[in-house]
């Protein structure tokens, strides 16, 4: 992974339960992946969703900066507000620094 | 979540593949989770699985020094073991400090 010049870089954490159906859900998920891809800092992304609707994202960042950005980038913006209304029936956010990776 | 007088906490994440095949994967994953839950400085944990057996469960701990000690707990050891000999294709572990949460 590539980190900045500090060595240090940062995880967003992304706790979420879906709703029932899709409604527009898929596209928009692989359409953000690719644009949040694109970001100034961005390093990588893992995601798993299991068959109840729980899932866990975790993007990695090189600066809280990037991941500020990436919060207020217009077309995420739009993307979490209808996350809020429609496809999230609960989720959650944690912004840690990375200390230690193994192996 | 309760947090130590300094109002840090950390998380452990750890992403992995599974196997095929159970081979005592699930009765042990459901005891080291308990017996994590014991452990001191234990916080909370959340873990998904999808049908693919890629899965991340992330722990939450007060301090370093709490996981430090569940790592090296001689129950914790011997699943570990098992787990790189037989469990996990693949296995990646990062240790974070939170820095903010939200909603």
């Amino acid at each position: 992974m590539v980190h900045d010049t500090n060595g240090s870089y940062y995880a967003v954490i992304f706790s979420s339960q879906r709703t029932a159906g899709d409604n527009g859900y898929s596209i928009m998920a692989e359409t953000m992946e690719k644009l949040a891809a694109e970001q100034p800092g961005f390093l990588s992304v893992e995601s798993v969703r299991d068959t109840s609707g729980a899932g866990i994202t975790i993007s990695y960042w090189d600066s809280l900066e990037a991941i500020s950005n990436w919060k207020q980038n217009k077309f995420h913006l739009v993307a979490q507000e209808k996350g809020m209304q429609d496809w999230y029936q609960d989720y959650k956010v944690k912004i840690c620094k990375v200390e230690r990776a193994y192996p």
